[in-house]
This record gives structure tokens, sequence and C-alpha cells, in this order.
């Protein structure tokens, strides 16, 4: 098996991206690529005296940066560690990529280079957000792929989001649930209406609707929502745990006994930081591809990059690949 | 002035309602209206020793449940606090109307009892959401009054939430974004792609897009979001804020260290929490209807009803309803 890693994407790269890709080597049984500026990249690996013999430099002289058109800088840029690493992955040469750069020219390289799975409409950014003290996570997804969606494409979501976490993650029928605005069947817009009776009859665990305030105290294993308000939905979270960890670290100084009290419970309050840390989960798979592609978060360190390349190896294992598209073809034999 | 609160709506009334009023009452110039079963009101009025001659009690027999159709529910009992209340409202003899009842109750009987601005499409629920750390609030609107939008209700939003801003909370040309998936003006759906055109063309101080991460770190003072959005973003944002200082007391009470470092900054956590909690705020305005209406959650205690109340008087004495007429014919002369 072979994993490859962007090694020029995200706020930390080149180095922590080798870090992290050192750390899982030493690891798995397969090879981890990293693709890049080889020069940067072979620096890096010195840097850290690497003397194993299963990480892969493979060169790439381009690098898409965030502010670019996505879809013209795949087109444009061919050696970038995005296109090159996007058509690797095509070809055969490795097995699955991971990227901590652009989302959308990511996303971009997958639909343009890569392609969709046979009878995916959209594939979909998924994302591990975790269930609040049990040490575990729900999948949801879209969280931004399609900013416009469809019901059949939230149905598409509920099906690879399960296939996704029985596999991977080694879940038994994992439950599914839609996001929606109150937790009654007739709830939402038409777009979620549809979606729901569309759930409710696939060959899936549907356990109905479920709301924002639901999520984070791990209600489901699947959240199905669409790209829009999946996107408001993480970043409103990402906010707001932000914000009250820095509220907690700005009124913890204030005063004697606060100060006292905030050494006292320093260790506590860094575990729960981590626990709401969902860019440390292991990226997030774009479903619906031909292909295991991860986006790891712009803000990716090594401990992020490990966790992608560990998800990475059931993903590639269980061939979660075949199995979206044996479902999604015998759902829609003649549909399409 | 005359403001009137709904004694029967929400988890703690009428005690925490009649207790809020008091409060209340002792500070306004104006009268406070309960409206609800006479004799529990006068026998919460009595427990708390009130003598002051602001406060009427005005007797309703009925109560509108959570668990029925609003609608139907509106127009059969006619004698409900909500039904009542919003007539009274109507007819002039209270100047504003706040309920801790069912949303969906107080939404129809707006609609069907005092009925829409000229010119409004559809009204808003305006929640005030905590600028953390800056002891300020924007308003987010709509917060799923309406699942269902277009680019115009959301125009009309940014103007409503505009002119309440400024009237209510004397925040002078107040800055208005728009919830989307990102903050280049490109970004999004077709609505709000076509919501940012209007938005930039109004007459308001609109600044561009906005993400939800932004949001609780205070980007602006007005937040225009489509009702389904709106409300996941609402709804996630309290799940997280919950989920996180659950977790704190939970981790605060592992270990001895940490237990002393909880004592020491006990005051500190709980200032934080209530900061956290919107539902202090004073009540979400349901903007775009003839007239003040309030709506506070449904777990509100005396202190939000309080606030609520005091917040309704600047409403009525600004006339923001009167306001927002004018400029909704302004802008839609000729086109309605």
């Amino acid at each position: 098996m072979n994993i490859m890693i962007d090694g020029m994407g995200g706020d930390h790269a080149p180095e922590e991206i080798v870090k992290g890709a050192v750390q899982a080597a030493k690891e798995i049984s397969g090879t981890v690529s990293i693709i890049g500026r080889e020069e940067r990249i072979n620096e890096c690996l010195q840097a850290l005296n690497w003397n194993g013999d299963n990480i892969e430099v493979v060169n790439a002289t381009e690098v898409i940066s965030n502010n670019e058109s996505p879809a013209m800088a795949v087109r444009k840029k061919k050696d970038s560690s995005i296109s090159k690493g996007m058509r690797m992955l095509k070809e055969g040469e490795v097995d699955a990529f991971i990227s901590g750069g652009s989302t959308g020219a990511l996303l971009s390289a997958g639909l343009l280079i890569l392609g969709r799975i046979r009878g995916i409409k959209r594939p979909a950014i998924a994302a591990f957000f975790p269930k609040i003290g049990m040490n575990d996570t729900s999948l949801i997804l879209d969280c931004g792929a399609n900013a416009e969606s469809r019901p059949e494409y939230l149905l598409q979501y509920g099906i690879m989001g399960s296939i996704f976490v029985e596999k991977v993650k080694g879940i038994e029928n994992p439950e599914v649930m839609l996001l929606n605005v109150g937790a009654e069947e007739e709830k939402g817009d038409p777009l979620h209406k549809e979606s729901f009776e569309l759930l409710r009859n696939a060959d899936i665990n549907f356990k109905g609707n479920c709301e924002g305030r639901d999520v984070p105290f791990g209600c489901c294993d699947v959240v199905v929502t669409d790209g829009f308000s999946g996107n408001v939905f993480l970043k409103s979270s990402e906010g707001v745990a932000l914000a009250v960890m820095k509220r907690i670290k700005q009124k913890m100084t204030e005063g004697l006994a606060a100060k006292a009290g905030a050494l006292l419970s320093y260790n506590k309050l860094k575990e729960i930081k981590k626990e709401f840390d969902y860019s440390e989960e292991g990226g997030a798979p774009i479903l619906g591809l031909k292909g295991p592609v991860l986006k790891i978060h712009g803000s990716s360190k090594a401990n992020a990059v490990y966790n992608a390349i560990l998800k990475a190896v059931p993903y590639v294992e269980q061939d979660v690949t075949a199995l979206i598209e044996n479902a999604i073809t015998e759902k829609s034999s003649g549909e399409e």
C-alpha cells in the first residue's frame, strides 16, 4: 500500500507534514509518499534523521495557493503537488491522496482528474465531529463541497457516510440522521422534507431528523446535511469552541484566585481544548470520488497528518470506493 | 406604555414570569400586563408581596402547548394567552407582547391576528447572539421563522435588522453582514449570491459575507441569514457552548488538583457560562409584524423576562414598526 501526502499543503508545510509522515511511516507496513518540492522535503527528512525505507519523495515543482481560482489552477499547474498527486492516484501509482492545501483545488482536481464514482451525483466533504466526552466522533457530510443541493445528493451522502463509518470505523449498522430545523418529520424546507423521505426508504439505519444542538452530544454516527448548512454548522461550532476557550484563558488570568485555579486545572483545560479540535481527527474524506482522497485542515500539525495517514489505511484496505460504487449502482439501477 | 407578557408561556411559568415582571415593573414608568390564568398569576404576585400599581393581570383561560399544531391552536383557542394577547396588541390595548410559549404559535398568531407590516414578505425571528468578551451582541435574523427563503426576504431582514439595532441598541449605522460559506463575494448558492447583490445595493451599511466562525468574535452588528441556516447556526452554537461547559464541569472533578482549581475559578467559569447564554439577552424580536412582539426562550427565568420587558421599551418608544414600514415602502415603491 502506498499512501501519498501533499508535502506543500497547509500552514505548516512542509516541516509538519514530513514530521507526521515519518511518525506514520514507522507504524504502517506500506509506503508513505510525500509529493512536493523534492529538495525542501529531503531537507526536512534529513533534519529528522529519517533512515527508514518506506518513505518516497515525489517531485512536484508547482504549488497551488488558496488565492487562486481552483479549477483554473488545477488545469494550468499540471506539475503542482495536488494535480500530480491526483493523477498518480488515478493511475494507481498510489492508493490514497491526502492534502492540507486549498479545499477548492483538491475538490476540483478530484472532479477533473480522478472523477466521480459511477452513479454519484456529487462528491461530499465529510468531517469527523467530536461526540463530546464520548471519545468518539460523528461523520458529518456534506460540509461544503456543494453549496447547492438536491434531495438525491443527500440520499447519496447518507449511503456513502454509512458505508465509510461501517468499514473505516468498524461500527456496524451506523445510525444516520438528517440535520434539520426540528426533530419532527414534517420539518424543514422542501429539500429537507424530500431528503427525509428518500433517506427513510434507503437501505441504511436512518433515525430521523436531528438539530444542531444534538450533534455535539453524539446523537448518531452519520449526520447528513446539505453543503450550505453543513458548512455553517461546522464553522459556527469551530467559532464557538474557539471563543469559549479563548474566553476561559482571558477570564482565568483576572484575579489571583482564578489564576491559581487555572494553574491547577491547566491540564484538564488543555484536554478539553483537544477534544473539541476536530482538525486533529484525521482529515475529512471527500466521498464519491473514484479513490480515497482526504482533506486535512490547513492548520494541521504533525499529529493531524499522522492521524490522517493512519485513517487512510482502512479506507484503502476495505475498498470503500468499490463498496460505495456497488451500493449506488444497486440503488439507482436503471435510474441513470 | 403598556408591555404585556404571557404569564403561561415557558418551562418556569407562571412563577418566574411574574417574578421578572415585578422586577421590571419597579423600573419602568409604564404598565406591565401579565396575561394568563388570573388566579394563578395573582397567587404568584401575592407570594412576592407585590403592592405596586403598575402591574395589570388579564385573564385568559386557555394555554397553547408546544405539542399542538400552531395555526390550528391559535384559531381554536381564542381565549389562550397568546391569541388574546396578540388581539390586544392589534387593538392597541397594549403596546408590545412578549411570550416564552410555543414559537410556532406566537408566529402564527402574529401572522393571523396581528398581520405583517405592509410590504414585508416574511417576518423574521431575530436573536441576539453574544459577541464573546465584548459585552455586546449581534442581531442575527432569520433564525427559523421561514425554512424556505428568497433573496428579497433576506434583503428585508437586512433592512429590518439594521433599523432595529440602530433604534433599540442605539448603534449608528450598524454593520450588516451575510452569513455565507466563505468571505468572497462570489460564494454560496444562488439564494446567497442574489441576496448579496440586493444587500450591497440597499441603503444599509453592508460589509459583505461572513462565516459561522466570525460571528462569536463579533464581526458585525446584524447578521443576515436564511431561516434554515440561521436556525442551524443558533442551535449548533448553543449545543457546542453547552457541551464545552458540561465537559469542563466533568473534567474539573477528575483529580484533586483540578477540583481545587475548579473551586478557585468557579466564579469565572460561571461568568463565562452566562456570557454564552443568549437566552438571557432579552428575547428575540419577531420583526416584520405590525407591532412589537418578542419571543423569549422556553427556559427563561425571571432575569430573562426582566431583560425582555426592558428591551421592549425602546422598541415601542422609537416606533420601530413604523420606521420599518417607511423603509420598506420607500424601497419597494411601485414594486408590490
